[in-house]
């Protein structure tokens, strides 16, 4: 039996995780497929009852399952300690780097009934269907770090190996392919030296795919693109700290990054996470969102156990909730029905 | 007599500067002070006309002079060069360095009469009053980069030292002091080194200014922020690479770029140019926005000539042109009146 590591983390992590599983094995019920699920520790959590935010008996046990589906991490209790053991770097960054998951994805997809939850005009963001991917392991993140004396100054590196660029880029054509034709790399190669690398082994990497259209985008306006003309894009491949402002960013096209779902994959193995962070303030309220981390879910069936209709049921089962007026916090307009976090987790089974 | 520098550069700088030049001579018609306005090569026009981006000749007549005024750089014809000969570096941001402007201010002041402009919802951006302070000769731009071997890469590095945090920050804490006396701090203090130490300097020097109300928010989350809610912003002070993003971003709320300008200070001398690029596909067709020139016109007797009523008589000579209905192209929508580059200066000339 196929298993899958749960990480619920810290903050709403505790709560949006649980439910994310309700609906998985309420998907699974009939189906031939069972996955088992099993509980570790991570982040704040895991510093508070194993002494570091990425226990081993955690990290051996994601490297042995399937997949591993976590909620989040981070809080205020934890960001006194030093940065290299906080949940953020100590925890999450060295789960991705561990498990090289160098890709991840990031779909955007308007639904007709969230249009109303936007900032940006209806008629801006009515159709908007695109992915951003985002390199995970490499770039400004994971480079060279530190601090010198003389004078007092402080350092970080964006490096990539043509390896690290070349197999993010041809993942980017692949799932070009598959969607819409159409690539945009987003670079800043008019001054950055790792971008002219990125751009030349683009091009490079262009030669086999040519029914892919392909174009090059500055990170400053490739910004100033989502919120003016967002369906101009089907998938944007960029460095990780790009992609980090860029799909935060994407996210606010539907409303709220609540309903963002994200899969950081290597080719074999794949973790499953919402975008949204842990979210300490509104944490133990059952009012956070869990439809990300339900669609996470969705994206886990789809990439690790290539269970494509049951990922589409999830989906469906999603959007219908949202067609009857049912919302989180989050996303409610006056008129709407505002559900907790189990309520929604039910409705989501309800619907399935 | 005070000096000032004219760069008109590449593309829509040639047409934008004399518009922007046609509007300050209007403006000090009658006043005691007198500007000498002298042209100057650089970028693409340069490397035609003299071999190389930032010419000897314009280098001291900048560092002579009391102000400069900028237009834009850049254009298909000179990316073939090798990058640091490029307009863009070799020019631009060689020119910004040479002269030490630290620290680059661009204001995002919405006009009610833009709001339909902008691909916002009308709530979310009526109201907006932000400048961003981005530093403009350090962080990722202008640390160390170049290529490996063996693996074959590529890197940059983001550096600062102490002093050029402080001196920016210190500016983004006087500035918000005249203001409405808050000030955000955008970094990633979750994941970067020179973040951490960015933080630690800025929380040092918030100690001097107990009047400020300090914020500090990731980079990912501001470029969310900027989005969901921008009138939770008053000084938002950040690294050059995040600022570029940001800067481009917060334009977008005023619905397009044509209108934002900038200054470019290091305590004693300004450069002032407008946000937006050279435009090279509709350059020379008498149609760009001179806008953002002439309000950069107006940012350099404010800053560089402490002429701050005629500063506001150009703003305001702007809004009435504005107010009457009058747009560029950039700008118009059905039923405004629109008006080519050269007009638009004669307009906001017979509106002083
Ligand atoms: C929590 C933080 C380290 C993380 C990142 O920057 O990668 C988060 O913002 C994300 O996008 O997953
Ligand atoms: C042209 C380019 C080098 C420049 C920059 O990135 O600084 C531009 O985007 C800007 O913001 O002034």
């Amino acid at each position: 039996m196929p298993k899958v590591v749960v990480l619920p983390g810290d903050g709403i992590g505790q709560e949006i995780t649980p439910e994310a599983i309700k609906v998985l094995n309420a998907v699974l019920k009939d189906s031939a497929v069972k996955i088992e699920f099993e509980n570790h520790l991570i982040g704040g959590a895991a510093i508070d009852e194993a002494g570091k935010a990425l226990p081993d008996a955690t990290l051996e046990a994601a490297l042995a399952a399937d997949a591993v589906l976590l909620g989040s991490v981070g809080g205020p209790k934890w960001d006194t300690l030093p940065a290299p053991q906080r949940p953020e770097l100590g925890g999450l960054l060295a789960i991705r780097k561990a498990l090289t998951l160098f890709a991840n994805i990031r779909p955007v997809k308007m639904l007709p009934m969230l249009v109303e939850a936007s900032t940006l005009r209806p008629e801006v963001v009515q159709n908007v269907d695109l992915v951003v991917l985002r390199e995970l392991t490499g770039g400004l993140y994971f480079g060279e770090k530190g601090r010198t004396k003389n004078p007092p100054s402080a350092f970080d590196t964006l490096i990539y190996s043509e390896e690290e660029i070349r197999r993010i880029v041809e993942l980017g054509f692949q799932m070009a392919r598959q969607r819409r034709g159409k690539l945009c790399s987003v670079d800043k190669a008019n001054v950055l030296e790792s971008s002219r690398f990125w751009r030349e082994i683009t091009l490079d990497v262009a030669q086999k795919y040519p029914e892919v259209e392909l174009t090059h985008m500055y990170v400053d306006n490739a910004a100033m693109q989502l919120v003016r003309y967002p369906t101009q894009f089907d998938v944007i491949v960029t460095e990780n700290m790009f992609g980090d402002i860029l799909t935060d960013l994407a996210s606010m096209l539907m409303g709220s990054i609540g309903m963002i779902s994200s899969a950081s994959l290597n080719g074999k193995k794949g973790l499953y996470e919402p975008a949204h962070g842990s979210a300490p303030d509104i944490a133990g309220k059952n009012i956070a969102n869990p439809l990300a981390t339900i669609l996470s879910g969705a994206l886990m069936l789809r990439y690790s156990f290539d269970l494509e209709e049951e990922a589409k049921l999830i989906e469906r089962a999603v959007e219908r909730v949202l067609e009857e007026g049912y919302r989180t916090t989050d996303l409610a307009k006056p008129g709407d029905k505002v559900l907790g976090t189990r309520e929604m987790g039910d409705a989501v089974v309800a619907a399935l």
